[in-house]
């Protein structure tokens, strides 16, 4: 970690995450715990990971897994490429999870060393995915004031309290209560002094943070009405939504990119003329791929889709400098992205060829990018 | 409807059903009422209608609609061949919905006659599509016994209770209570006289019908542990996850059928065996399809998907006495049968031809079935 090298936190305050990830899932019903299930062939754990890394302002991500799953984490982290990521072993229950994290913030119980304390931590759970770094900055900002904050939803069922006899005693009124549900937020000396505090009765069967900072230091936790998305993959019917969700994401938006020669450029309108009705296009048309900005607001805007016209000559290099620039925005670590690689033939010769040198640099080149979770298609059209 | 066609109900008693689906379904984002959403091409809505009606031993079905529904609603009963389906006008919240459609079993405002009051009556949901017989059945008995009924869940979230600040009020314990699902069942008597009793206040802000009975007729409801199904859909994600669920179970059982004859059993021995390492199979080998009981047996157990292995000189005959059995049962009306029709050339003859004119004929075939949401697909093999 390089001081400086990210972005500052909402009111300046240094902020870590925790992720408990040491559930069994075994309201899914299998017998992978949930939080390793594949999503796209991917762990969702890793996904939950991604959205956190993704957020510059957030210095270390605490992954608490079971002391079983140690070894499939790390590996995880290795193959997608995480950073700043510790894994920490955890407790038999959430509560004790949760408390090992921070305990890497203050003693090295769980680590060689101790990491640097945060004024504010995150927790976050392991099993939702599509968390958005505004929701995770108001509940940060939230936390700074109030000590405490998480994310709620409305109920989307009533709640009844049943008596002893399996019957209904009552039912609360849906308006006036709200689903706790993550991220939540804490000054890292309140809830780590809520843990310490904490008997083993909450350790072993609480599962509110917001309570144990209540119950145990007097703090109110701002409540923060969060969006939809922030829901936790409980059941494997969560698996199938969180699945169509992300291919959902990934197909919403192309951005044809053209250099500004001229019949690049109309071929660069016609085609998203054509497109638009379909799929959100941005159709950008640049002199050099190269450090441009609007280029890169666009793939910073979470795009996965890029048709690039270029002109034959010079198409492979033009090719590399938006790889080069996608491989640097990280982007392509949480979704695969698409780059489709339009080889212009605008000479007046007719014939239509490809020389099989040409083909070879392609195929090599695009199975080196694939390794980098971007898949690279070539396309040549003649065009007069 | 014939009286004594069809099942008896738990306990002896008369049960019709209520779907209130009147709802806007803001929450899904969309334009389109959640309950006329399309999932595999067909609305929520006929989903929960027909898992009522596969339920031999309920009378009548009182679906419930905003006035401006009413068509589209009668369109759906048309196109999907639903039977002993009333559609009543609904009010402008749910409660006023539910008692609109209560009405109809008592006096003659929203119908043009009075249906036969049951004993018990089920109220359902038109966005929970996976509702079993088992467990409406247990809601059903309890309310004979109780007087009113309802499935129920353990809660996902915490549930808390804010301030009048948005700060934590307080957290409930979480094992204490539940969320209360869908089916609930009374008896009918009971919830017509609370919905009679009880206020504007009540019909235009309150959602659960058994607080209503609690309330008004002093009856606490027996609450039913459901299973994980019963979920309502209530946003976009479940959406996804419910065509996901009907895909999964489209594809869990396939059922080969082959004639009692030597070398057809020995294919109808081999597939099986090399299918059930992925797949559910049951293989049946039967001298005549027409009404064997075992075939039958598999049909009402909800299997999509045949294999029916054929002599190639009477593959339509027993293809044509397949369908008839699935038609019958109206498996098909709530998904799609798939049939392969496998025409199994054994003559010695090594020439491996199918004549124009059967092609023709299994096409034709193919074609009408379809209508009946029944794919045929024909396949010839040679085998010696």
């Amino acid at each position: 970690m390089e001081p400086g090298s990210r972005g500052a936190a909402p009111g300046g305050v240094s902020v870590s995450a925790v992720l408990p990830a040491g559930g069994s899932g075994e309201r899914l019903g299998g017998a992978t715990p949930k939080q390793f299930c594949a999503v796209q062939g991917r762990p969702l754990v890793s996904y939950a990971v991604r959205a956190m890394e993704r957020i510059s302002w957030i210095s270390d991500i605490i992954v608490v897994v079971s002391p079983e799953n140690i070894e499939t984490m790390k590996t995880i982290i290795e193959k997608y490429g995480h950073k700043r990521v510790t894994v920490v072993e955890g407790g038999i229950t959430r509560h004790r999870s949760i408390f090992n994290g921070l305990k890497v913030f203050a003693e090295n119980e769980f680590s060689s060393h101790v990491l640097q304390k945060p004024e504010v931590v995150i927790i976050h759970d392991a099993v939702r995915p599509f968390v958005e770094e505004d929701i995770v900055s108001k509940v940060v900002m939230a936390a700074k004031e109030h000590g405490a904050a998480g994310a709620i939803r409305p109920l989307v069922s009533t709640v009844i309290a049943s008596a002893a006899d399996g019957c209904l005693d009552h039912s609360l009124e849906r308006a006036r209560y709200r689903a706790s549900e993550m991220p939540q937020a804490f000054l890292f000396d309140i809830i780590y002094e809520a843990y310490q505090q904490c008997t083993d009765y909450d350790l072993d069967y609480g599962t509110e943070c917001l309570h144990l900072a209540l119950k145990y230091c007097k703090t109110n936790a701002k409540l923060v009405e969060g969006t939809a998305d922030l829901w936790k993959v409980t059941y494997k019917r969560d698996l199938y939504a969180a699945e169509s969700i992300i291919k959902d994401n990934l197909s919403q938006q192309v951005c044809v990119v053209t250099s500004g020669k001229e019949t690049l450029a109309q071929v660069g309108f016609l085609l998203p003329e054509s497109l638009k009705s379909q799929i959100k296009v941005e159709a950008i048309s640049i002199s050099s791929i190269k450090n441009d900005s609007r280029l890169q607001n666009i793939i910073s805007g979470q795009c996965y889709n890029f048709v690039c016209v270029n002109d034959k000559r010079c198409a492979i290099q033009e090719t590399q400098e938006l790889v080069d620039m996608l491989e640097k925005s990280n982007i392509a670590l949480l979704y695969p992205v698409v780059l489709i690689s339009v080889y212009l033939d605008i000479s007046e010769n007719n014939s239509f060829s490809i020389g099989m040198e040409d083909l070879t640099t392609i195929k090599n080149f695009a199975r080196e990018t694939k390794k980098k979770n971007i898949l690279v298609y070539g396309l040549l059209i003649q065009y007069k």
